[in-house]
């Protein structure tokens, strides 16, 4: 994957690491991924982010943009058991996520990812705490930002059902800052009610991950979830004509 | 690679994040560690360690032991961008190196480590920085330890010459808690002397990085070290009887 | 105080940073266990360990030693918002406590901390979460070694009386390294029982928090506890004559 | 200390932690400090921010306003070793330092201590290393920013003289983002030179270390630096007339 284009709506698929994140489950979830975009005709992005001992497989392996869950922020050299930008775009992937909850970064260190990704043209999404922290991060300039609450993240209460108006102020106070940003929905979404909302509420798509990891059917639970965020983009485009 | 036999003399390469490190050249070098391996008849034990990104692609492509340079003390999970021994052992590698001085961690995590480690038949090097420590460690039960004065790593000043007592020290010291455990000298080793030494100062082989990633010929550099080291042991032997 | 002997049975009082463990009513704490030392005429030793910024006042003010939660592992010099151990003995402490479950640090660093500790003539107490990783510690030589399983500290349930055979067991595997050592039991002291179970299972004293910091009587709770553990050790002492 | 007015000029003297940081030395600068204010009849803020072991004795001692070096994003609790900003304002402390390149926070932590001060009505100055970081933090409302690009702190290279354009820069870009904050211009500075000119760069004052603490004459150091920095704000003005 070299060109990125991302086109609305957004998905990301948050591997962490569970049981379905390694080996040839991981392999499997992402083949549905591909399958899910190529049955909507690219009318959605969808992106996986594997561990990064399953980086370089699925890049190779797939036609949709595998990110890094995280990029260590240091240079290529004497760095034993560090990941920086450059190992991901040797191993195939198109990008990273940065700052999500579980892994968080100091400003600094997130500054120099979002510098080196841009010289690399790797894609960065990068993840904040709160509205006002998604707004600062805005300044440093990612391809894309998303709003997650820490107390919501994997309990399956969506931010956007739970807290709506935190992704609304989101919204607002990160475009006083940047009118360009991507800007999406984390933390619990895990339905396709939930996906709606993202788009509704404003933002761009949604960064998800146990809904996906954990379900019995990932195509399914993916392929609803781009089906609803297609048809609120559709409602949306309707209303503004 | 699943039974790793850890016979004298040892070799580690850990590749750390060079140029070298990744891709192509990651695996040229890989392969030419295979080679001297074969070339000495299975007599030395060369353990290979690349970057997370890479280590599924060595482990699958070469018949010696590929171990990770780090891996992070959580289970499998919720946690995003983080490695834990359960995504090493599913990569195909044979174990890990746990405290390098790039990557330190806190005794609470090398514990867990090596515990998780042994449930998973994956061996284990953990590095110390002075000889009290490797003590402190070898009661936690690693395979195999390896000190490495922080201060000379990476300088090409071997520690087995420029401070032959720090290592001679750490032999007779983690001997007095532990009779079985694989001792290592790291720290500067860059040429086949330093390597004997390693030997004769009463360890069972090397840890290096540098003298291999950036030589202009790895196999050659490799080579030499494992000679020098087999002639040392030949030579105790002789000595001994 | 300057020459602190660590007198059987031992009573170290954490004061962590509740709403009790800064001004007034840290110096009222610290009075009322130097009263209830005073009351046994100086058969037992009773430690509080007070925040950084009480440091000072509680080490003027106080006939009983004084230690520090935390000490950073750093030198003098450059180190913005470090208190290094050379502050710690400047602000007339005794001591100070590191590797606390909520303070944890690497090996290399409580190496650091108690070379350092030994040279400024201040006392150690380095805490541990698990037998095997106490008697890593008890290697490297501090004055006192605390074991705490981390999932019953602040619950009220004392390792104890829940799982006495970590105590027992840290007691047996500690001492095959370290015959001088003092052992304490840490992790969920609420009561003079859970007191006396300490010294019953073959440590010198106990590591108290919340049971002191949030009583309405920590005066009466410190009493009650150096009482119970003063009868166990007679009990003790009659049983081995 | 409880009425803070951040009047420019303002010196922020960190006093880092060397010897002459803690105990008699420290209270001793802070007296000198608080001599030159004096002296300056009020026209210009001098803050001094010793270590924390220092703060409740420097800031009973003095008129000045003393800030902590640093301030652990926590709140009241379990927090062994920690000083939460309740700890620093029962201190009698007025405020802060943050994110200092000795002690960087992660981007939530610098969002949360920000909130927290400002319920305690602490002050804050919150440490950049580079423009863009300074303006990302300048959203989060701290009271200052300071910028100091970390390859020049300690060196005694200015980076008023050195690279004023990042000063310059960072005034620009802030100043897009927040038109109140008060913005100080840190690393290198060692003299009057360098003071007057971060005035002159469009900075309302400095941030030091080194300069005063190792001087030996701390006092004839504070005040030549006072006085550029009025002479620099003095010509300012009547250039604006």
């Amino acid at each position: 994957m070299s060109l990125v284009l991302l086109k609305e709506p957004i998905l990301v698929v948050n591997f962490k690491v569970y049981d379905s994140s390694i080996g040839r489950r991981a392999l499997a979830i992402g083949k549905a991924a591909e399958k899910v975009h190529l049955e909507f005709g690219g009318l959605a992005t969808i992106i996986v982010a594997p561990p990064f001992t399953e980086l370089r497989t699925l890049s190779e392996s797939l036609e949709i943009p595998v990110f890094a869950q995280h990029a260590d922020p240091v240079d290529l050299g004497a760095n034993t058991g560090a990941v920086p930008p450059e190992a991901i775009k040797e191993a195939g992937a198109a990008g990273f996520i940065a700052n999500h909850s579980e892994r968080r970064l100091r400003l600094d260190e997130i500054n120099f990812l979002i510098e080196r990704a841009k010289r690399l043209e790797l894609k960065t999404l990068v993840c904040a705490t709160k509205p006002e922290e998604a707004a600062a991060v805005s300044i440093l300039r990612p391809n894309m930002v998303a709003v997650e609450p820490p107390e919501l993240i994997g309990t399956g209460l969506a931010v956007s059902r739970v807290k709506p108006e935190v992704i609304a102020n989101s919204v607002v106070i990160v475009r006083q800052y940047n009118k360009d940003i991507v800007i999406l929905t984390g933390a619990g979404i895990s339905s396709a009610e939930d996906s709606e909302a993202a788009i509704r509420l404003g933002t761009s798509g949604v960064l998800v991950s146990s809904a996906v990891m954990k379900s019995h059917d990932p195509e399914g639970t993916l392929r609803s979830m781009v089906s609803a965020m297609l048809k609120a983009i559709e409602k949306r485009e309707l209303s503004r004509a």
